[in-house]
């Protein structure tokens, strides 16, 4: 059976049902807005584009691992602000001649990475579209605390990680060679596994700024360093070099420094810290008056991301 | 000069300017998510993705009235609900050629139906795709009230109209026939004109279910019918047929009330109240025990818009 059999309103109800309870919202699907608990007096709001082709491919990636990461990019945002989540919206755009199966196996998705991040999805859109789209937005509070935005950073702080790097950008390397292994890192480039608590935690614990990676190290310590206002150097030697990357670097004839440095989608954490950092990150460079990301002192050339590049 | 050679920040950055002034937001685009006030202590929010080719076309609306469109469908969801909206997150879908000019133009049209309602676009994501989407998200607050859902109308209630009925139907169909006249109804089609006030109005006034017509009268009076397990009466002598309405139909061939029942894109609201009605509402019926829509005391047998129909 396909979307187009079961109509919008069809649609819709088989998708309601399929995500289960609406976690803490007052008021889930089913009406013209949901209603989420906001305690704070204020909520954290982001929202992303996923396309077809340029996001994910559906040969790549199982309908289930694209729900699962379509949440997670949205929910790394809302813990790079010190943010827990408390909701999601989705819209999905898919063809009509979509099977309701591989809608259902998205929508587990959608499901799974929410509950593991504590939140669930509250509302949605359907459309009809040429290739699937899915538009999340992912909203959050900040249980008191001030948000941590990316222009705190000072001279003197250090800069430190928390999360996978690399190792996305190493599955999509093997994906792109036509290799289907080592599996460990094409379901890191599937499914990415942000360390949602680590946001909240960082911010009870000093953080002055911090960024999900989703572009590349580079490139969004470059967004820390120019909203701070500072310059940021990171050193090679503080980064952890995962065996299975040099394995698959030497295999591809890649530099893996390649991939922690320049490779997205693994939403890490980054932030900077006035003292100590907590149990889990791992210090990776430190921050000094100027402007700029430098790597073991000397400008790094490589780019990450640019979605229209 | 087009998106792809502005590139993804050039184009961030460009949009961010022209949008001006975050409002009321805490904290606005530029950060890994918006902060925005939720001072009831819960937040409405409800999402729309509108698709090139279904939602819009580039040939019949300018950007400008697309992007007032799209913000506006979604404001009238928070009307809807009885609440004042707080802030805007807009994901942007758009082919690499596509023109700044364009963006430009629908950037100040999402800017203006924001500002007409007292709100602002807080956040974003731009994206390459292979035709123009739009993924809206709008943010409420409830200002201590309770949310007025679809499931509170009961037999006895009246149920009233507030807003336009048929003109963007109309519009559409003149469009559809190769003309552009009358001016009045093409417009309507290209920008809907939400009542927005009135739905914090209608919930200070005691309205017990409300919904914003989107897809048509009768279908939309029948989503509140069934949520509300109750049978809703309409009345075709309650409605008020503008004479550009009877002109058009006329010279197309069309029975006017077709449009006024199951045209939707006005974004009229409609709402159900226990006694009085406010200023500016319009009664068109009642509602009873039973349940289903009907006109005029029957069936009423025409359907309205199904995005996978």
């Amino acid at each position: 059976m396909t979307v187009d059999e079961a109509g919008e309103f069809g649609l819709v109800a088989r998708l309601v049902a399929r995500l289960g309870p609406a976690g803490a919202a007052v008021l889930g699907p089913g009406d013209d807005a949901a209603v989420v608990p906001a305690p704070d007096g204020r909520v954290v709001a982001t929202t992303d584009l996923l396309v077809e082709g340029g996001h994910f491919r559906r040969d790549w990636s199982s309908a289930y691992d694209i729900g699962r990461k379509a949440v997670a990019q949205n929910l790394a945002d809302i813990a790079a602000m010190g943010a827990v989540p408390t909701g999601l919206l989705v819209g999905l755009g898919c063809p009509a001649d979509t099977a309701l199966a591989w809608v259902d196996e998205l929508t587990d998705g959608l499901r799974d990475e929410a509950a593991e991040a504590g939140a669930a999805v509250v509302g949605g859109d359907v459309v009809r579209s040429a290739g699937v789209l899915l538009a999340v937005t992912a909203l959050g509070d900040l249980q008191g605390r001030a948000p941590v935005t990316r222009s705190g950073a000072r001279p003197g702080d250090v800069l430190a990680v928390c999360g996978r790097l690399g190792w996305a950008a190493a599955g999509l390397a093997v994906l792109g060679r036509g290799f289907r292994s080592p599996g460990r890192v094409v379901a890191a480039h599937r499914r990415p596994e942000p360390p949602y608590p680590q946001g909240p935690r960082a911010a009870m614990e000093g953080a002055t700024a911090m960024i999900d990676v989703s572009d590349g190290l580079v490139q969004d310590v470059g967004h820390l360093a120019a909203a701070s206002a500072v310059s940021i150097g990171l050193r090679r030697a503080g980064l952890e070099v995962p065996q299975v990357l040099v394995d698959v670097g030497a295999a591809l004839g890649v530099d893996p420094y390649d991939w922690l440095l320049t490779g997205g989608d693994d939403h890490a954490l980054v932030a900077t810290f006035g003292g100590g950092v907590p149990d889990g990150w791992l210090v990776i460079g430190g921050v000094s008056a100027g402007e700029g990301v430098t790597v073991d002192g000397q400008p790094y050339g490589a780019g990450g991301h640019d979605h229209f590049g």
